[in-house]
């Protein structure tokens, strides 16, 4: 599945439709499954040239909204194992060409097996659509340092999101 | 929870009391836990002297039990985010003090939350105690390449392990 196009609404000075963020990607992950059950591909250091300095799960339960988060110097690598996430990305990065976009995606097991990458800079916000939670890798370059990574509330004066 | 002392019977001829096999590591992490779920920790690079080249994930179905394993050169690193798993080691390196030793433990975010790392050359196989299944994440040094890694069955003529 695809990121959906999405328009934007509110207090929103740009409004962009736009189905990609600049410098993100979406990297397909394979499942081997059988019977007994499966392997699910997660991370490959094909280039050798990630530093993975910490690895730690997120878990959202049922209807909660985590974020905003921005890191502000390392790199964030998502992938969903288990239940059903939604993602919101927002560019508010004044040197990019998709400055005030947001992008939305999907991930889970079932639904939309990728990882999902983002530069520093790029704030985000995921809400579990399980019944039960969801659970979120992120593997970092970065062991986690006080002042390298931003919070804001979902609702904030620097952007809006309708999240329905 | 601590691995169980076992004692062993069938077909082993060396049979050993033991509950810790030589070089496995077994490390406490933490859950931060609150009212929208958690973050689970699962990988610190503190000493900044792992390589991490592949991340991936074992599902492994409600009874089933995979193994045994054994890598020849690399260190796995297993963390249990879903479900619970459990896991029995067995030592046959011709040097190592604990050889012919076997190790169980169990695994998961809500019983034994901690990462078991273990050394090249350990025997490994691990079984899903979940209604519906468990994951485990392996955190490895090398990318998968044939040949690097041996699988035998369950029953095999170098070892007898009595599952109950």
């Amino acid at each position: 599945m695809l990121p959906r196009l999405r328009t934007l609404s509110g207090r929103n000075k740009e409004k962009r439709l736009m189905d990609m963020i600049d410098g993100v990607k979406i990297i397909p992950l394979k499942q081997i499954v059988d019977n007994r059950g499966a392997v699910y591909h997660a991370f490959r250091n094909e280039n050798h040239d990630v530093n993975v300095e910490e690895v730690y799960i997120s878990r959202v339960n049922a209807g909660v909204t985590k974020g905003w988060k921005q890191h502000l110097q390392t790199w964030q690598r998502f992938v969903v194992p288990y239940g059903t996430m939604e993602i919101v990305l927002h560019d508010e990065r004044e040197d990019s060409p998709t400055k005030g976009a947001f992008q939305k995606i999907v991930l889970g097991p079932e639904d939309n097996y990728v990882r999902l990458e983002l530069p520093p800079k790029i704030w985000y916000a995921f809400k579990s659509l399980s019944d039960d939670y969801a659970l979120m890798i992120n593997i970092s370059e970065m062991i986690h340092v006080d002042g390298e990574s931003n919070n804001i509330p979902l609702e904030n004066d620097l952007f809006h999101y309708d999240w329905k």
